[in-house]
């Protein structure tokens, strides 16, 4: 890492650092913005002043306007908050599609919405990664009431072509509410709103801490729209609680610090990439499980010799962090190799490599190395 | 104030200013704590030893075991999820009774629920500013699946005997389900869970910053608890979404900061109410809203004069703040006052002065200075 040459944290798709200067700025706004952003005093007016900055900042980046864009305290609350939000406003139909390695924050309220009568059709992705839109489009007809599809698969790095998914959408039913998980996105990819009803972001993907996010839902959908918590007028009424005033200051100064230099981090991110890939290539029983139009930023594969845990923990002893599956899963087994039908032992032996701009070459050599050792001296799985 | 004899912030009911010792807490865990908590290898661990910390600390103020406490982004949430978990656990009946003077973080879900089908029985409190907690108790009955009752009024301070109401609810029904809304009340009253199934507190009234807060939930009912929203598996999958840990150590570093010296404040602020309530003796207008019973720390009037929203900024030309109602209505008239059944100049002449123990004798004689002068020189209603 460019901080500190003995860290090779790799694992940036579970989450990143908090940036020296994010913290400052939430630091700071926690001394100075102390009033309630409602309060009708001076200082109170500063404080929705620096909010609306904030949210402005945010808004931009996503190419929305400032009263689109809602603050909510992470990704999950973001999807839970759509998905619930948005499905309750339309009544002409009970259909819903969805890609088959949605997070769970998508995946599990839909599943409730199943069982509350929703017709809900999983579209499994492709044995090599990839997502077929047009088997979503298949789904999609005069009853279907919400399209939901991730931007960027989390686990493997599967860059969807939402955009396209959601103009077909709208041209086979314009009332059809398409929402879309950008949390693994968010200023890696452009993000373009166009169709999109909703769409959900995270902080502490981008270097701001965890426990804030954003989420976009559009002036078309936002008076129809059920917020599913209820209170206050903040956030126009569709979240209550007090505005986590420094947080949304370190969401907008984490954007801020990502925004200028989107296209050189792409450069420098996709020359790790293939720097590790190049490395991977000694292996003969290594399988990339990452489609090659995937993002840069996530490269999976399948080591097939040696148990994940087993591979991770060694990894670990030398500082160098992967993970095997999305770090919210706990070491479950990756849900999304299996959507895509991988053998268990591809399964088994799955590792997710995620850069962000601060790594290094040294660290997809230390990553390497290491991993060579481990491939040589560990116990294999017995076949 | 302690830490700026220029200002007289007397709203703290509204929110507190951070405390600098919670603000260097929550620094420190954004630049230590950077793993994911759900992450495997070391610095995971450590962040997820950090969380479980700060949530035992959290848990010891509140008297629970640390499992039966959840992270939440605020007291709103913590409400919302509280009602809306719990109700979908009884199927036995269609009752629910709560208090005419909540937050609308409890009155609006609620609402939201007898617009359902449930049998919602508002009781409204007695024109004193006290509540009835027999007139709540002869509404619940062997349907009743839920009271819900806040601990600490925010607009006039009435300590509500929740305990009381909460033993006779479980001896009339002992399905019945117990919400408590203290988040007026934490760190400022003891708080015994006896008899209570949920209980939702905030960390901006304690001088943790907005976008935090915590839900007591207990045991026997937490298998049984429907999670509003779902996701990972994160707050043993009852909230999901990765944990913000800095603000969770900076809650536990707020109660730490606070459990110190709960007597000493409380006398402190007692003798501030006193100081007021003397003061407030010399203007033969002035009617005070808030019962004798009332928390020191919440002394609500009406002036009976002037239009609440002139006297405010009168004040705060001298950077004297305090607030006519709640601050998420943003200066709509008091919901408190109306369930009262105070007349409409009482409601357009009120002012609410919330005190923190950082407040002193000279906050509150600058406030009764510069009321004297505006009852004197400000334009009056014409009755």
């Amino acid at each position: 890492m460019l901080q500190n040459s003995e860290l090779h944290y790799l694992d940036n798709a579970a989450t990143t650092m908090v940036a020296p200067e994010v913290a400052d700025a939430i630091y700071k706004a926690m001394q100075e913005h102390w009033a309630n952003p409602s309060s009708l005093y001076a200082p109170g007016a500063r404080s929705e002043e620096a909010l609306n900055a904030a949210r402005a900042v945010v808004a931009r980046s996503l190419g929305c306007k400032s009263r689109e864009l809602y603050f909510t305290s992470c990704g999950s609350e973001g999807n839970n908050m759509a998905l619930l939000g948005a499905a309750l406003t339309r009544k002409f139909g009970r259909g819903i599609v969805v890609s088959g390695f949605e997070h769970p924050s998508v995946q599990k309220p839909l599943e409730r919405l199943a069982a509350m009568g929703y017709d809900v059709t999983v579209v499994a992705p492709n044995p090599d990664g990839t997502l077929d839109i047009n088997k979503m489009l298949d789904a999609v007809d005069k009853n279907t009431i919400l399209v939901a599809c991730m931007m960027v698969n989390n686990e493997i790095g599967t860059r969807n072509d939402v955009e396209r998914l959601a103009a077909e959408v709208k041209r086979k039913n314009n009332r059809t509410i398409v929402h879309v998980d950008a949390v693994q996105a968010w200023m890696r990819v452009p993000i373009k709103l166009a169709n999109i009803d909703t769409l959900a972001v995270s902080g502490h993907k981008i270097h701001a801490p965890k426990g804030v996010g954003a989420l976009y839902l559009s002036d078309s959908l936002a008076q129809a729209f059920q917020p599913p918590y209820l209170g206050g007028e903040q956030e126009r009424e569709k979240r209550p609680g007090t505005e986590n005033l420094p947080y949304a200051v370190g969401l907008a100064a984490a954007v801020s610090r990502l925004s200028k230099n989107m296209k050189s981090r792409d450069a420098a991110v996709r020359a790790l990439n293939a720097r590790l890939r190049e490395g991977l290539n000694a292996f003969p029983d290594v399988v990339i499980n990452s489609p090659d139009s995937a993002v840069p930023e996530v490269l999976n594969f399948s080591e097939n010799c040696i148990k994940s845990e087993t591979m991770l923990a060694y990894l670990a002893e030398q500082q160098i962090y992967v993970s095997s599956a999305s770090a919210c899963g706990r070491g479950q087994p990756s849900h999304t190799l299996a959507a895509m039908g991988r053998d268990p032992l591809a399964i088994d032996t799955a590792i997710r490599v995620s850069f962000c701009a601060d790594n290094t070459p040294e660290d997809v050599d230390a990553f390497l190395n290491r991993f060579e050792d481990g491939m040589k001296n560990l116990q294999k799985i017995r076949r």
